[in-house]
């Protein structure tokens, strides 16, 4: 490696200004919301995706490993911080060129640096006719970078992988490719069919360090002729399971398009509200006679549920009157929310707040973002939950990482019954509870066959030991699930020696593939490698 | 290459029943429905997947090339022929085994010898409320050889390859890996989510000479409360494009949620009856005349499409509104038929056939099978078509490989566009009837975004001169809709140069990916590869 030469001529290729090497600003990017060791020695800011493809390449001619980011926000997972120590940071940040766009056959095509502000704002100011996928992970949340990681979102388009398609690519030796028919010259259904001819390679570069996705196009949904949101609670643990056996025809019908998300009542008082401090004279965890106090002035159950219907009219009234029938008897409530009763409630929540005594405008205020979030419409309204344990005030701006906020994510994923889901639920609430912080989990119908299990360990990075107890936390937890045989969709940077226990076979390939790809071993080292 | 070395070990390893060599055999393996010039040296049949990756290590030991094939109705794209000369043929179709299904979560797992008939007897059985996906390609095709070319059916799970999981792929060294959650011990997810987690690798394996796959999951689909089909026609080529557009948004928004297909009178007439020999007093091609004159008989138009409906009673009721008013003024016709009025129909046609002079009968003939397609109910009478040139009967058991029947297919893929549409049917039409054969169209809305153009080129194969001519037609054809930027989905044994049109880093990183995976090359040289 030969940092000092590598930083010469990068700086000849990107100019000076795009080179960062002061140290406070090095120490935010290798802050993540859970202890991290790995120091990193630079970051490098490109300003288009031209200077990607010679940028690996000196990379390659020095040795030095880089590790690209696109917006950066994988909180939960290790924020911006590399798996390795002595990277240089690439940061996409800057390429936030929307390529093209296309009405009519519903893509646009991007860059990493899009966000899904971005995007949004995009959308809005065309008075486009289509909706994008979002996430909760904020306004300043990558669209690229989060298909990398195959993450999920709120509309029927939320199994973001499956609705891409014609990546560009620049491999770890510097060579740039475009996948499916892209590679081909003129080619005129590039951006509306994914799989192209020949092996199908863009499954190769998510949850990987074998290329840097420079351009992606997503496809776009067509904004339905009417939305409706349901939600739904159901009174005791033992009722989840039929509960979701119950969701599970529509699901797997299409009667229900969109990811339904069942969460815990840890889970919905930390979308609500900050840790009761008072309420608790200032002790942790939260106990079960605080939850159920709270529950009331929130009107929240042991499970929560949430979900959107779109189609026309007919379809949705029709989806509505099956979803009824299915929960019929199931669940203590199912309540159907659209545009206008929203917009009532908004306007009459505080005299149902005198009447009721239930904190209704505080509650719309979290119900407004997750009702617009199954529209396509992002928010950052969802970081305040990662301040759950932190004392001081929510600042205007939220930074997690800077702010001390601690959050390790679990996402296993598990076969879509009742029983598999209350094994996972007594296997994290014990787990947690054992180490002194709340289980919130939310169970999510990804699709008719699996649930996408969110566990989240939050808790105040400012407190003496929590970073330690919240890992052994997280570590315990993971071994338990993984033993069970229940797997991650995704990983943090912490738990990528998880994929050593694959079969030699398997590990024998990846190892094969990285050497192919990456002769050098220069990009993201260890990232998705055991 | 050490042949005689090698045909001893497989037959240590599979008993001397499992090699054919007699040339009578091997000439019918190396026998497609065009010209081919492949020779074959043996044909090994092993008995069960085990042997798989011992018998792929002797080929590795003695450097002798394989290419395996699963069922081997590769028809009009090479059949069972090999890409190049001096392959052994692994005949996988005694790998016969459904090794897992599950009805709660909807999924079977399967061997490459599993044929659509097989999985279909199956299911009936054992009265099952699910519903396979079939295609057109006959009883005996199997299930992972059309995954494996990416082919696509007629449900709303039509396009295969995204509702498969869980592959068990021998590599061309013969190791033996799991895709997905699959490769971890106990795995309770592996045959209900896609991605596992790392890389996603099954797309390396389609439409590739990278590895055999010898075990996959297939996901079925509940069966609906209600199904109905519907079928239009319009007049001229004229109104093609409109058509198109009108039906797109449907299909974008899932009011269609499998794939509708269009075929031109040509595409009809053929897979209703032979050619009009009599009428053309023994002349070809079809002359206008004679195919108009027989749209009366037979009631077709220009254009005809189908496709289906799917779900509860109301949200088939709801689909079929839309349709109505989406084609509105755009078809000459539009008839819905569901089970009751197919049986009456079938009951009256010759009634109806007496007053009208129309064929009904025998277009139900080829009705119920289209119909049953849909509702995932495999048929072979989809092969007579490949008689259409033949002036002999069709046989009792078809096989066009054997019979001389000549087919080629061209499919390119094009955005779901009418201006689109129309250059292909022109392009087509014209190349196509300058060669004197019949352009037989279909236009298969495969999503919301993209057409698939499914083109034939039918001839009979004894016909001196015809292969020649019917292969110097697709060439021409073929050179032209890559010339204008559109690709097809698939590749025939013929035209696997047309990957070579690539961007060179592209080409680059796919010979490095074989020469890492089969550093000996053994494994389907020149499948999939320039």
């Amino acid at each position: 490696m030969d940092i000092v030469k590598g930083l010469e001529a990068w700086s000849r290729l990107l100019g000076q200004d795009s080179i960062i090497v002061d140290s406070q600003v090095l120490q935010t990017y290798q802050t993540a919301t859970y202890t991290t060791s790995a120091q990193i020695l630079a970051i490098l800011k490109p300003s288009n995706r031209q200077q990607i493809s010679p940028l690996v390449k000196i990379a390659n001619e020095y040795s030095i490993p880089l590790y690209p980011i696109s917006g950066g926000r994988n909180w939960g997972y290790g924020s911006r911080v590399p798996v390795k120590d002595g990277c240089i940071i690439l940061d996409l940040g800057n390429l936030t060129e929307i390529t093209d766009y296309n009405e009519e056959l519903a893509y646009v095509t991007l860059e990493p640096g899009v966000t899904q502000g971005q995007l949004y704002q995009f959308l809005q100011e065309r008075h486009s006719p289509l909706w994008m996928d979002a996430t909760g992970a904020g306004l300043g949340s990558s669209l690229i970078g989060n298909v990398m990681e195959r993450g999920f979102g709120h509309t029927p388009y939320g199994d973001r992988f499956s609705q891409v398609c014609g990546l560009e690519v620049v491999l770890p030796t510097g060579e740039c490719i475009h996948t499916g028919f892209g590679r081909f010259p003129n080619a005129q259904a590039a951006s509306v069919y994914r799989w192209g001819v020949g092996a199908y390679l863009d499954g190769l570069f998510t949850q990987s360090n074998l290329g840097i996705v420079t351009q992606m196009t997503f496809w776009l949904m067509p904004a339905p002729e009417c939305f409706g949101a349901f939600s739904f609670s159901i009174d005791k643990d033992e009722e989840l399971p039929a509960l979701l056996d119950a969701l599970r025809p529509l699901r797997l019908d299409d009667t229900l398009r969109s990811a339904i998300h069942v969460g815990n009542h840890y889970k919905v008082l930390s979308s609500v509200r900050l840790y009761p401090w008072a309420e608790m004279e200032g002790k942790t965890p939260l106990s079960l006679a605080v939850i159920e106090q709270l529950s009331k002035s929130w009107d929240y159950k042991a499970w929560n549920g949430f979900g959107g219907l779109y189609g026309s009219r007919e379809q949705v009234a029709a989806a509505r009157r099956l979803l009824k029938k299915a929960l019929a008897g199931k669940v203590a409530r199912l309540t159907f929310l659209d545009d206008r009763k929203l917009q009532w409630g908004e306007r009459l929540a505080p005299l149902y707040q005198k009447i009721t005594g239930i904190r209704l405008p505080e509650m719309l205020k979290i119900m407004r973002p997750v009702y617009d979030l199954m529209k396509g419409i992002p928010s950052s309204r969802f970081l305040e939950s990662t301040y759950w344990r932190k004392k001081t005030p929510i600042p205007e701006e939220m930074e997690p990482n800077r702010d001390g906020c601690g959050l390790i994510w679990c996402a296993p994923v598990v076969p879509l019954d009742g029983k598999h889901a209350a094994v996972i639920n007594r296997m994290a609430t014990e787990t947690i509870l054992s180490h002194g912080f709340e289980p919130m989990l939310s169970l999510t119908l990804l699709t008719g066959r699996c649930l996408g299990c969110i566990i989240s360990i939050s808790y105040d990075r400012a407190v003496e030991g929590e970073d330690e107890r919240a890992m052994a936390c997280y570590k315990e937890l993971s071994a338990k699930l993984t033993g069970e045989g229940y797997y991650p969709y995704r990983l943090g940077i912490q738990s990528m020696d998880l994929l050593a226990k694959a079969e030699d076979s398997y590990q024998h390939l990846m190892d094969q593939l990285k050497q192919t790809l990456d002769p050098k071993g220069i990009l993201a080292p260890g990232r998705y490698q055991p």
